[in-house]
């Protein structure tokens, strides 16, 4: 843990003193967004210390084509790269001539940053001292708003401390920006216009070889003391900014404020030629409201997410802190309302990885928005990889396989693979089983069997067919075996048998055979159209079952435990805590060959397996499989410590299961794994919301009923959830000594509660001692 | 085989007819060079077909940053690019206004190229009728001199045919070339300055990031029907060309002519201020010779080089021009004289692979070196190794290891890796091996312990320690293995225990103790100053000996066989004769992944031990294997069919030995692997020499005695080659029913023929029956 310095706070994240060396972690950390759009952090006035300058447009990417030395075929045709969008944040101020730049001032003193979760604004607050001498107190107010999804306002507010001062303001747009990530300053934007009217300006741009038109836009306005004051700016446009300048004689003590609307309007919702009228009308709509009704208004629309998401913990602020800090990132970056749109790693705050969309929504998001949202959010995710089963389709067709064989990308923007590494995108195939995992998940959790026989049967038989043809039979053996892939532990590459893909490539051949028969019975009407669709002989299905009865799973006689994969014992298998410190993180300290041939873990892989199937293995199995492979466990993925802290909390040891907890929810805030300044790790923070509610609460369905075995960390008085279950909503809170269950809804719920059947009536407060 | 196009001749490549179909193909099988820089045959006139232009400069290169997705640590800074350099060859002709273009011209007839191999250099001619009706005689000669290795000459001459003509011929140079495999058509060169006067013209240039400065010029001369006209030329030069304009009026069958000298200085033989004096001189030397004494001369220079190196083949006019076309190709990239310099893959043909040294230098191009040339060239080969031994220990600090371990690297330009994928840098470790292996052949061959006491013990040390540090102990076998590398058969990646990278890492701790001991007790004073660097001590040879007695080898009771890697045996072992053929080249058919699963070889790998180490294993073994292996095997790597070829020989198989040899001698000529358009493959032309000397001649040297078992595939009537023997040339013809050897030199050798000795005494030949 490297960064300790966010104060502990119920619903803010605080950092106080002003530090050049945290600067790009917190540029990251306080991170903004709305799901449509978000933002690093950044100053809005200059800054020439280190930073990273992120500002993220949903959807928007770059395919690029870098190569590396020797080309493979059948390589994706592009990288999808998320791209820095064009800055409206910019303010630069100048104070009696002097640009304000916190990294030259004399003095910065009293610098404070808060990200007030609750009501979804950003704030910062400082006294600084310029080189000419001049002392200016400054408080900044920004936020992006959920309403208004095109839409961000800032309020920047100086006071000159110790003498007048001429004080300008410079609000600007600046299409010329570049990427973190690109080799040598490469631009990703072309300009196409600059305009600007009265105290608006709009620059319309489009990305290269994607063609994503946007517009960016301001409108400002300023005010002496709180009293607006009419100053016709200066105004400066170029190829590709435009700059206002808002010049005023302030004296020592007035506080002179300048409002700043601006955002962006995309031709995703928008005919790309109406982008700036759609921007005169949001700015419209925004300016009408002024600022403080817009902060208002979304102080509002947290209040109604955090009704449904919150999670309360008492007695522990830090882990408080943690999970809403989790839940406050996911909701801005996901909210469920555009079906084209999907859950980026690093969401709004930073451009690591690329593309939007991993096996991490399957396995990680869907739980945490189909309990905290309404059904149909998790429906949208679900029908947004029916949308591009055709091109998962095209996908496994340029991998050789045939007659409708489906291999969902590993990282896609629109359905394409859009990621450029063989041993990723050709090898780690799992993410095709999370993906019918996630269909069987929904209709457990929602009952709802409308997707699967309407559109999911098609994508789980695309699936099945991949795993039958993907699976090679070994004389040697004697056994169907899946050579050449990656498991979920990406620290391993092109490995044989790796256990957790053939356990979920048998399941989901299983599945899908069970979901034929029941369609086929249930819903003949359904079956027929499929049929027609996908073609499917008697004799494929027997070919299938022929594949899952006779899989391969490496063992090992001596521990009594699956392998990872074969081969797995040849390694030198040096636990973790007997590793030297100085070697971790294993990802920063070593070159890749020798975390190839360590046995060390990166994230959960034979016990993701246990975990999503947890069913088929006995207690006393998951807890072998646990010791054995939890200390080879290095933790450096951000969804590994969720599944170890629930598997932990099911085998009753509360304390690790705590420190897992710990550290998946404070895996950003306290920087466990040194790359905060990247940006935040979004889908593993649905992974903290089930290690809550399904580690310590235990929450569980079985046969359309949900089950919990309540537990609770020492350090914890109490902590309380609520999920959304079939249209009602029931909270459940955990204390030492009780657990208190209470309904919101019309009609009675039977659940099991430590195996024993319990109905909850709605309004009705049941309290069960423990 | 594909382009069956290449006329049959003993002596040149020819090829009749112009079809644009084959315009690349051709400008890779027609490139020239001498060593110091070469060409691919692109035409001097303008050509708006499709072409692959390519001009390249020995050590030259940039280093290409391009990253894929997720960046592991540890990758190499860079890729070397190989370079398309500014154009010295370019003459655009004008006839009646009309520039000549064979993609445009109305008809094309009688056209020719030679690429004589004997007297080294290039022709064409044609008949063209342009647009403008003008028809014209064209034929133009060209040779990159071996004498003056700066300079070129071009002879273009012109008839019009049909009626009088204003012809201009344009020569040109140009700096502002692009490489054929850039992304986005990037720079590569800075222009620095572009100057004439009088008849010539210099462009001083550097490479991008690596400074690398370089003098391009040209001077030319006129003639009508072989007699100087004196014509003022125009001259346009802009900020990267320099372009003269001779025109002349030219008569019904008069003949108009050009000659153009050009060439490069570099900055690698003098000073970067210098270099267009440099150039000067060159050119002054080279115009006072004029171009048909500078051919007279080339001539000379080749019918040297042929004199040691050339083998005769007769009765098999495709098997003599494969061999010569192989020895000719080998001489044109690599001559032994500047010991800075090594044997790029694709010599001076193309761009692809990058770097210009790899392990093919070691196993494949040595044995041709030694025997062809003076010895004093295989020890340069052996001393740019050592001379990057500090480098090489460097590389393997980067990935890990300590103490003086070195990992040579995969590509190199200066000793640095200069490859960037994973597979290939970190895990293609068995070529630490073939760097050993040529010290031990080298003094196999010449008897010269020289290099191993003065430096060679010192790079076998840092080998050995490479390779006790990368094996590590299993529990689970009670061995040692080597996990995670990628084999000779780079169809594989992240094996485990790759039986040819666990033979030779054995071998080379042996090797390595074995001259440790006989330095110590040979040479007291050299062992003392080595022993003062690398400071091994006796408990770490001991460690060594402890992994080489208990190395761990896979192997397959069935089978009875040494087994490829780990688990070979679970792969569908579909034999490539049961392979559809229209899945060929699996490399351009399929995906890498299903590259990987599959069982097909690219190279020998197994095989390259059992060649190697021929003497460590009985020919019923060898049979075993290769009857196993080949069969998988399906060559799609330029140095498979030579291994199998010499192999086959060695196991009586002539039919199938005969087969081998024209596919490695014929590869690039007939295509097999259907992308010789990229350029040729120039290290594997050492292995078609060894097919013949090794495999049909059977020459192995035991115990500092050459032995021959001479065979002759049933196609031919005799085959001869040389061998230079420790300072003494042995010729040997095969015949179907007898051998002939004659010696030149001063003493007599004895020499081994089937196992009985025989003494050949200089000048008097032998002849056997056999």
């Amino acid at each position: 843990m490297n960064q300790d310095y966010i104060k502990p706070d119920n619903w803010s994240i605080i950092e106080e003193g002003f530090d050049i060396k945290r600067v790009k972690s917190s540029e990251s950390l306080f991170s903004i967004g709305n799901g449509a759009m978000g933002q690093r952090a950044n100053f809005e006035e200059e800054y020439s210390g280190a930073t990273f300058q992120g500002s993220y447009i949903a959807g928007v990417y770059y395919p690029d084509k870098t190569r590396v030395g020797w080309w493979k075929n059948g390589y994706p045709e592009y990288f999808a790269k998320v791209l820095n969008a064009p800055n409206w944040i910019g303010i630069k101020v100048y104070v009696n001539g002097e640009s304000l730049d916190l990294f030259t001032c004399k003095t910065v003193e009293n610098f404070k940053r808060e990200l007030n979760m609750k009501e979804g604004w950003l704030s910062r607050s400082f006294e600084a001292t310029l080189q000419n001498n001049t002392k200016i107190d400054v408080k900044t107010t920004r936020f992006l708003s959920l309403d208004l999804d095109e839409v961000g306002a800032i309020q920047y507010e100086i006071i000159p401390l110790n003498k007048d001062a001429e004080i300008t303001f410079k609000p600007y747009l600046d299409s010329g920006i570049t990427n973190e990530d690109s080799n040598w300053d490469d631009k990703f934007w072309d300009t196409i216009n600059v305009c600007h009217k009265n105290h608006q300006a709009f620059i319309e741009a489009k990305t290269m070889k994607t063609d994503f038109h946007i517009c960016t836009f301001m409108e400002s306005k300023v005010f002496i003391n709180g009293k607006s004051v009419l100053i016709e700016p200066n105004i400066k446009a170029d190829s590709n900014s435009a700059t206002f300048s808002y010049s005023y004689q302030v004296k020592k003590s007035e506080t002179y404020t300048i409002h700043k609307f601006g955002g962006y309007t995309v031709d995703r919702n928008h005919h790309k030629t109406k982008l700036v009228s759609a921007a005169k009308n949001v700015l419209k709509i925004a300016t009408k409201k002024g600022f403080n009704q817009l902060l208002d208004d979304q102080k509002k629309a947290w209040a109604n997410i955090w009704d449904m998401a919150d999670i309360t913990i008492s007695g522990d602020i830090k882990a408080q802190q943690g999970i809403r800090f989790n839940i406050f990132q996911l909701n801005q970056t996901y909210l469920g309302k555009d079906s084209r749109l999907n859950i980026g790693p690093k969401g709004f705050t930073g451009e690591k990885y690329g593309g939007s969309t991993y096996w991490d929504t399957e396995a990680y998001c869907i739980p945490f928005y189909m309990a905290t949202k309404d059904q149909k959010v998790a429906k949208n995710l679900l029908e947004y990889r029916y949308n591009h089963l055709e091109k998962a389709i095209e996908n496994a067709e340029k991998l050789g396989f045939k007659n409708g064989a489906a291999l969902y990308p590993m990282v896609t923007m629109n359905g394409e693979e859009c990621h450029n590494e063989w041993e990723i995108t050709f090898e780690e195939i799992h993410r095709n089983g999370a993906i019918a995992f996630a269909i069987y998940n929904y209709h457990r959790y929602t009952g709802d069997y409308s997707y699967i026989k309407e559109k999911g049967l098609e994508v789980l038989i695309g699936i099945a067919r991949f795993w039958h043809q993907r699976a090679t039979f070994s004389t040697d053996k004697n056994k169907y075996v899946i050579l050449g892939v990656t498991g979920p532990n990406e620290y391993e590459n092109n490995v044989n048998n790796n256990f957790y893909t053939n356990y979920i490539a048998k399941w989901c051949i299983n599945y899908a055979l069970e979901n034929i028969d029941k369609v086929a019975s249930e819903f003949p009407s359904d079956f027929t159209r499929i049929m027609n669709k996908v073609k499917l002989s008697n004799s494929e299905l027997n070919e299938w079952k022929e594949v899952t009865d006779n899989m391969y799973f490496p063992f090992s006689e001596k521990y009594n435990v699956y392998l990872q994969q074969d081969g797995f014992l040849d390694k030198e298998l040096i636990t973790v805590a007997n590793l030297d410190k100085s070697q971790r993180p294993i990802n920063q300290k070593w070159s890749w060959d020798r975390i190839l041939r360590s046995p060390y873990i990166k994230q959960a892989d034979t016990l993701q397996g246990f975990y999503f199937f947890e069913d088929h293995f006995s207690d006393e199995e998951l807890e072998r499989h646990f010791d054995f492979y939890e200390p080879f466990t290095v933790h450096e993925s951000s969804l590994s410590p969720c599944v170890h802290s629930i598997q932990a909390a099911k085998l009753g040891r509360m304390e690790q299961a705590y420190n897992f907890y710990l550290r998946t929810s404070r895996l950003d805030l306290d920087d466990y794994n040194k790359e905060v300044e990247e940006g935040l790790h979004i889908t593993s923070m649905a992974g903290t919301w089930m290690s809550i509610v399904e580690g310590f609460g235990g929450m569980r369905v079985k046969n359309n009923t949900l089950h919990f075995e309540p537990k609770i960390p020492e350090q914890w008085n109490s902590f309380s959830f609520k999920v959304n279950f079939r249209g009602q909503v029931l909270k459940i809170e955990v204390s030492k000594n009780k657990t208190d269950f209470e309904l919101e809804g019309i009609k009675s719920i039977q659940i099991v509660v430590n195996n024993k059947p319990l109905v909850i009536s709605p309004k009705n407060l049941i309290s069960l001692k423990s």
